[in-house]
This record gives C-alpha cells, structure tokens and sequence, in this order.
C-alpha cells in the first residue's frame, strides 16, 4: 500500500483557472460535461506525467479517482484511503468530494445530469467496463455519453510532458524462469479454450511478462508502455515507440514478434476483421472494443490470457523472491534498529527516515527502484492510509506516538512491500490493544488453510474479525496480488470484501496487510507479502490443502503486542516467525544491528518478562 | 435443507421410451436439442406436479439442477447436495451424469453442440440471466439458441397433471405485521429510485408478501402462483386463475388491485410501450424479456422490488418467529427424547421417525404443513445430503451409528428449519472429532459480529475454517434465508462460497448450517435459524455493529462434543444456549421428557464428569 508521489505544476494557473478553461472547452465542443479519470490508455496504477489529467486540473494525486465536471457543478471521487488527502488537495469551492464506492459516479452522474445532455469521455482512458457503466448512468438519466475524439483536457494543459521514452530491455531468463518463446506458446494455445484467432493485450505488465521485458515509462514498475496483438499461431505484433528497443532488445524478442509504431495499432485491429478476438473488458480501453466492433471483428470478452499465467510464479521467480525478501529483509531491520536507537531521542523526521531507509536499500543487490513512494507516518500522520510526506506535513519520530513505515523495492529477482508499526518510546494502552487485534488478523492470514477454489475474498474476514469484535475495521483491500520484478500491485487475485478475486494458486504473490486507523491519533497496519502454496495434508484430509508461505522478514515490533489477547497458537506463531526472521536476517547484520534483532526476535514470554 | 419429496410416475413409459419421444418430437420441430431445467414459470424451487418435466423425463428429483437433451448424447446436471442421488435416480446408459458447477452445461455445450445446430428452450423456464448464458454457449459453439412457443416436453408427456388451484386466502395482519396497503405504497416509492414507471412481478413469494395472500398451489411453501405489475401509483395488476380466489380474499385485495386471468399477462405487457418497466434479470423468465422488448417497453434490469423489503423481517414477523420456535422446539426436542428412548433398542427406523416427528410438529398451535419433507438419515444415509428415506432406502437408527435429522414447519407466525445430528448409542471417535469441528464453525457464525455492508459471503468462512484445517469441508452453503409463513430458502441473503448475498440487514432470517459428510459412514449437520440482529457496540466502538440472535432452540448432542477441542469461549455459548433451550423448551414438556431434556442441556464439563 502506498500513495503516489506529490505531483506537483509548474503552470500558473489556478485550480480554478483550470476548470473554467475545461469548461469553455467543453462548450465550444457542444459537450455538457467530461470525465476525468486517474488512469492511462494502460489503465495502469501508474501513469507518465503526460496521463496526470486528474492531477492536473484538480490537484489531486491519489492512485485512483476520477473528476465529473459539469458547466455548474463538479466532483472529486476517491476511495477511504484518500479521505484525507483529497480534501486536503482539491478546492472544496470547486469540486463537491465524494467517496468512490458509497457515493459513486453513477449515482452522483444521475441526480447532476438533465435530460437531452451529452457527457464526453475519452474512450481510451476507460475500460469497456467503466464506459458501459457510465453509459448505463447517462441513459438513466435521460443523458447521452459521447465519445471524444481527442481528449479536451489535453487541449487546455498547454504545458503537457510528451510521452516517456524510456529503453526497453531484456528481462534475463535467470529472473523470468520461462522463455518467452515457451509463454507466447502457452498462451496462444490458451486462446483455443475461447476458440480466439488473437488477443489485444493493452496491459504493459502483461506485455512485459509475456515478452520478458521491462522498461522504464512510469515511476516505480519497470513497464515499457505498448499494446501487443498476440496470435494463436504464437507470433506477436509489439506497437511501441520503436526509439525505446535498444539492440539487444530487437534480438531478444527475435522474428516471430513484430514491432510497430503505437498509433499503427488502429489499423493492425481493423485488419482482424472476419476473426475472433479476445479483449478482456476489465482491462483494455473501450476505444479498443469501439475500433475492433466498427471493424466487424467478432470480440471474445474474456480476462486478458497473460494475467492468470502471471499470477502463479514459477519456482525460479519464488526463489528470487526469497532472495529478494532475504535482503529487503536485511535493510528493514538495519533501518528499524537505527528508529530505535535515534527517533526517542527526537531527533528523526518521517523524511529523513524515508530517505535512510531507501539508502540501506539501494546497497541490495539487483536493487533497482523503490516500488512505490514510502509512506512514512509519524502519529497522527499514520492515520492516513496513502500518506506521503511533504516538507509540510513532515513530522517528527515523538515518543509516545507510533510510527507507521509502508515501503518497498523493485529487485531484479522480486518485487517487496512490507509494513512495520512501531512504538517510539512507550506506546499508549489502547494502542497495543489495537495492535494486537490486527496482528491477530494477520496470524489468521498466515495460518489460513483452505481448499483449492478458495478466493481471497472468502477468507478476507478472517483478517478482519478481531476489530469486527471491537466495532471497528479498516477501509482497504487486506491483500493484493504482488509482480515479479513488475507492478506492486497485480491481479487477478486479492483479499478483500470488495469482490472475490481470482482462486488462490500456488505460486501467487499476495500481501497480508490489515490495519487500524484512528483519525488524528494513529494508524497501524502490518504487511507481509505472502506466495499460496500447498501443505502437507493432515491425517484424514479428504482435499488438497493450500495455505500460505510468509516471504517478508522483519521484526513485530513486541512493544505494541498485548499477550493477554493472544492466543496459545498464535504466540507460538510469532516467536516462530521471529526465530526465522533472526536465523535469516541476523547473519547479514553487522554487530550492532544484530544485537538489536536478537532483542527484537525474542519470544514473546521472554521480552515481556524483560 | 431438504430433498424434494420423491415424485412417482405412474405412465408406463421408461426413461429411455421418453427420453425417444422427446428426441422425435424435436426432429420432427427442426431442433437439434432442448433444454430441460427443474424451475417452472415463476423460478421456483417447488413446483406443482405438472412443472416437473426433469423428473417425468429422467427420474432426478432434487430440488435444483437441468437435463441437456440432444439427438446423439444427453446429460443430467446435479448439484453437490444431490451427487449420490442423482446416480440412483438416473440412468448413465441414457444420461452423463455432470456437476453443475463443475461442469456446467456451457461446457457441456460446448463440447457436445456442433456449428449450425439447434438448441430449444422454453423461455418461460429459463430466467433472462440463464437464457443469456445459453444463448453465449450456443454462439461460442457456432450454434442457435431457439426459444420454443410450445414446450416440446409438455408434447409428448401425454397425462401431464393440470395447473394447480388451490384457494389464495388472506394472510391477517397478525402475522404480516404490516397491510398490503402500506407495502403497496413502500414498493411503489422504491420504484422512483430505478425511475421506473412499473415493475413485473414473477415471484410468487413476492405477491404473496406485498398482497399478504397465502396459497397452496405448490408442497411444503404456501405459494398462490400468479404473475403482476406493480404501478408506480401503487395499483397492481394481479394475474391469476380468478377460481383460486375467494370472495373474501377478493375484498382484503381490495379496489387497487385488479385480477385478471394469467393468459392476459402478455397483453398487459404489450400495454406498457413507451414506459418505463422494471424485470429482474435474475428471477424473471426471459419469455418476459422478449415479450417486453418486443413491445417497445424500456426494460429496467434490476432486482424484484420486494424481495429485500421481504427478507427484512418486521417486530411482528419477528415476534412470530420466536413463537413458532418455540412450538417447534418442544416438537423436535420430545421427539429427541423419544429417539434417546427408543433409538438404542434398535427397533426404530428412518421412516417411523420422520411419521412421529410430524405427528409432534402438527400437535403445534398455528401449524399448516412441514416446510420440507424431512430428511431423516440413519448412519451412511446421513451423508446424502439431500436424502429423501423410501421404503426401498429405509434404514433402522442402529447404536453406534450417526442420525441426521434435517425438518421445519410452516406456522401462520412463522416458518423453521433446524437440522440436529444425534448419536445412537455411543458414536467413534473421529464423529465426535468430525461432529466438533462443525460445531465451532456453527459458534463461529452465531457469535459473528460484522459491520453494516457485510455479506454473508464475507462471514462464510467462519463456518468452514476449523474443517479446512483438517482438509475437510462441505459441498453446499452455510446459510439460506427463509421465509415468514413462507419459502423455507429465500433471498437475496445468503451465506455461501458461491456468491456474496446481500448485505446483511436486521430482521433478515438465515440458517447456519454447516456440515460434514463422509460418505458411506455418516452426515454432520447443525443448524439454527438466526436473525440479524444490531448488536450493543463495545467501548471504543467506529461503527455499529450487527451480529445474530439464535432462533431456533432444541439441544446440541453432547455425547458428540469433544471438549478437547473447543476453546472456553466456545463451551461458554454452548452452556449458555443449552440453558436457553431448557428454559424455554423445558416448561412445555412433559416430567419425561423434561428430565432427558435437563440432562441434555447440562453445562459440558457437567456432562463429560458425569
């Protein structure tokens, strides 16, 4: 879990200035209104500065959102781990704010627009989904949704940054454990169960997957922004800039895969015509299915064939993991050794925490990005789920508060999230109990054992069930699926209540990550990223048992846990986890550090005997 | 849960002399095959004799499940609950026999269908959602599906029965808690929010609670079947056999409804071109789709209107439900009594039990008809899930052995469904370990406290979680609505794997059921019927929290528990609802059955001393 970095501009003009130039716009195109979403052509998380409309003309910067703009109203939606940055972002003068699930687009869409109306999109930056949704609430109300041509935004943001040009390269197989001669076979083989002559894959990271590339086009996941057309016959058409293939990547990706400019794409689509084509409706634009419908290209709605094959890591992606976990491990516990030295004394700031800690990052080998922004939350800042820190929000490590530091990097043999919630100093009573009930959720997690069929969104409430008992709960996912040297946050699978998500398989990547946040006070959450694998069955078991296999390494921190409100089992599971932690971790750590990690590592019984 | 009550055929025709006079007829119309599903015209899960063309046409009687019947192969389609069953039942030289989830007739389709062909259905027995999921099947395979006029079953099933006329009768405030008056205003507000101008009402259950009219048209469910269009002005049009009704139920209708013949339904659909017309995709036939479309008619696909105001019981309905479970409770408990006492010697059997337990249900005040047939299962019979005993099945209750008792009632005040497993002399010791692990699943869900917004898909895994430890679990869901004075399963809650449900809302009545199954041994099973209740929040408390209040009240085995096993929190509620149980229960007994009743209710550590 993490926020977007701080988007900041460089025009001069106002937030208002900005909605008054959409709208005149708008007029002389005789729309009444236009929506304004988060996302890119990729509907990917993140986006180049080029796609930051939303940020642009409203000033806010979560990870997901979308602006309504009316000629007399507007709005600003986004989801509960942004309640407080978006008002914190957006002129309440201008937007009404609204949250994205329990107040959403369509219901606002349907008490704002009147009859005889015409509401634009840009048919690119939605989802055939999205669109049909929106869609469905124009005609509601009596509205009409119409599909722009260009987008108007762009032609009032006189200063948008041009497309990224970032290289594209060879993600060796030493990483990969599949060539991608051996999944374009795969995959195109999997195209027969939908009886498809083609895919249209507009997902960068399944494109990367698939090829075994990686680029650099958008902040923190390694993407190389491009569609694909995958055929059944195992050859692949590439529309990217070809200015981003260096060389070696042209040889890499050798003769059955073609390259072609992005805008050649339209084209390449209508030529499909007389075909049966699988775009997936959760993913690929609406302007995709637009072009292949007006082609008379017969479309296969189905999920886009890289995502599931993606999902399910191989055993030498599992390695790398580990591997990577061993050393990202490493770093965090340097680093929550050096918070327990330095911040009682006052002396640290959430940003000079950020930055140290990506410094012991950086030492690890294959280390190449963060995968997201930290979030670095003293006290009350903790309390926002996506908070990132600025020079004016930046606060200090105080004793007596918590400390909540979200973070993670990009390996070239994993990709790592991890969440630690610390005490400095002696942390409040009501503090450890709440600890302690997310922890509870979390060894719940960890100790899941379910049947194959299991979705994430079955178990979520065993996450969730200890605050439930207390009448309190979070407003996030408990887990999402996590790439492999890719996006931080991947599909099909997750844990969440808000809808089941893929099976659970072996092999998957999902994080652990309840959390409590008490507004003003503090926020707590403790994330481990997790991979589904399958365990021993037990005497009498009548199915195959899956369960999870913990990846992430670092210290709880036992300051914030309440013995009284564990169990038996689940303090077993914790001095486990921690021995692990201390036999995996303790022998990287130099004297000092060690010394702190074998404090931190103790069983439960003995550090609170201390 | 219950089986449906076996259906004998009494023409001389084999299932394969059928099963021939089906495919002749559909030759001889140009079809390729037909469809043949278990609902009738309403969707619903009891049908009146002359609806039950899957079992005139294959012998599978269960309450769900579908025939595909083409010129070279035909397959029977059974769910979990039915697995044994339909292998009895059905004959595999005519039919394959499929899991209807596993291998749903999509992918039966298509493997069996071959470009060009036909495929037949009767639309006024496919819901619009399952006609469309046909009609992808057929297109996927490169064939037709064809919606017939006349049922080709119907053709050659020469003494199929008459449509059913049993008289509709009033439901008296008493009971409703509320005057059809009222309801008729509530619905036809809601209408406002989807800005229909009127909705088609399929669900018998829905007219019977918005018009406060019981019938008897179908077993076991006090269903009067009819159609009607509820108008925004609050009027209806109820469609409906006008010798069903009497004059009294003609004035408690009232001047705001008016009655016409079910054959006019088609006309008055035709009627409401240019409006706005709400249907549910999800329970309304498709035939009412086509006809709607058809007719210029702006369908809105939404949910019945009434069915969620339905499943939100009232304080009367409530108050109701806890009196006819109190009824039933003392029934099943001497009937338990009268098990402990007779069961051991070895001289009763499933049938005699099922005939003396209905005896002590029908002796209740305000008792009409059991709410399903009883599924009474000695030892391996158990494990059927949906077992119907016959003479053929029948089988002594013998010591050492398992009984499964799986029965309900329908009250004016209220409808049960309660499941209790017993062991006949003393039980081995992996039933008692097997008989524990449902248990703390079935505490688990009664001792649940959830938020506002929570499904019953969120919470199901509470039920499952200590059998998936031990690689066990069971093939159907941990909760049903039900009914007041009416279907013993309603929606749209429900507590299950297989989709999310509603919110859970107060008032709504749900079973908690989990079970365990090994077959050719014993079934585990217990189950209550709890309704959402708002639970007192804890200090501390965010949000309101909702929980369940136990209807249902007749002892928990004892003999079957494993104190091992269970945590203090568990046997404190087991001791505490046996206290519940005496002290409601115990006063309407007789001195011998009250004694066996006290000591079936004694704290467990009482019980495991003594």
């Amino acid at each position: 879990m993490r926020a977007s970095p701080p988007e900041r501009d460089h025009e001069a003009l106002t937030a208002g200035e900005r909605l008054g130039a959409l709208r005149r716009e708008l007029a002389a195109r005789g729309l009444d209104g236009f929506v304004v979403p988060r996302t890119d052509e990729h509907q990917g998380e993140y986006v180049a500065a080029r796609a930051r409309r939303l940020a642009w003309l409203t000033g806010f910067t979560g990870s997901a959102g979308m602006a309504l703009v009316l000629a007399g109203r507007a709005a600003v939606f986004a989801d509960g781990r942004y309640t407080l940055q978006v008002r914190a972002q957006v002129d309440e003068a201008l937007y009404e704010i609204k949250h994205l699930t329990e107040h959403p687009p369509s219901k606002w869409l349907g008490e704002a627009l009147e009859p005889g109306q015409r509401l634009g999109i840009d048919a690119w930056l939605h989802t055939e989904r999205q669109a049909e949704t929106l869609r469905k609430a124009c005609e509601k109300a009596g509205a009409e949704l119409v599909a722009c041509d260009t987008n108007p935004v762009d032609a009032v943001w006189r200063d948008q940054p041009p497309p990224p040009l970032s290289p594209a390269v060879p993600h060796p197989i030493e990483f990969s454990g599949r060539s991608a001669a051996e999944k374009r076979a795969q995959i195109a083989a999997s195209l027969g169960e939908e009886k498809a002559d083609a895919a249209v894959l507009t997902q960068p990271d399944s494109i990367a997957w698939l090829l075994n590339i990686r680029g650099g086009d958008v902040p923190r996941t390694p993407l190389a922004l491009g569609f694909a057309i995958l055929d059944a016959d195992e050859s692949v058409a590439l529309f990217m800039d070809r200015r981003k293939l260096t060389p070696e990547t042209e040889a890499h990706l050798g003769n059955r895969v073609s390259v072609a400019e992005p805008d050649e794409l339209g084209a390449a689509l209508d030529a499909l015509k007389g075909k049966r084509v699988l775009a997936d409706p959760n993913s690929a634009a609406s302007w995709v299915f637009r072009r292949l419908g007006d082609a008379g290209v017969e479309i296969v709605r189905a999920a886009d064939p890289c995502a599931l094959p993606k999902a399910c890591k191989n055993a030498v992606e599992l390695d790398g993991a580990r591997a990577a976990h061993r050393r990202d491990g490493a770093a965090l516990s340097r680093f929550l050794a050096w918070i327990a030295r330095e911040a009682p004394a006052g002396g640290v700031t959430e940003l000079d925490a950020m930055a140290h800690l990506e410094a012991l990052r950086r030492k690890g080998e294959h280390m190449r990005d963060l995968s997201f922004t930290t979030i670095s939350g003293a006290g009350p800042n903790g309390a926002i789920v996506h908070y990132s820190a600025t020079e004016d929000s930046n606060r200090h490590l105080a004793p007596g508060e918590l400390y909540l530091v979200d973070s993670g990097a990009q390996y070239l043999d994993g990709t790592t999230d991890v969440t630690r919630t610390v005490a400095i100093g002696t942390p409040p009573d009501e503090a450890r109990e709440h600890f302690t009930r997310v922890l509870k959720g979390h060894i719940a997690i960890a100790t899941a054992r379910f049947p194959a069929g299991t979705t994430g969104g079955q178990i979520d409430a065993l996450a969730r069930q200890y605050l439930w008992q207390a009448g309190l709960d979070f407003d996030h996912g408990t887990g999402h699926g996590v790439g492999s040297y890719l996006g931080v946050h991947e599909g099909p699978q997750r844990i969440s209540k808000g809808g089941p998500g893929a099976a659970l398989k072996p092999g998957m990547i999902v994080s652990n990550e309840p959390g409590y946040y008490k507004e003003g006070a503090y926020g707590i959450r403790i994330e481990n990223l997790v991979t589904v694998v399958a365990v021993p069955p037990p005497p009498g078991a009548e199915k195959p048992l899956l369960g999870f296999e913990t990846l992430t390494l670092a210290p709880i921190d036992l300051a914030l846990v309440e013995p009284a409100l564990m169990t038996e089992a689940e303090i077993e599971w914790l001095d486990a986890y921690h021995a692990r932690v201390h036999a995996e971790i303790g022998p990287q750590l130099e004297a000092g550090d060690l010394k702190w990690l074998t404090q931190a590592t103790q069983p439960l019984k003995e550090f609170t005997a201390a």
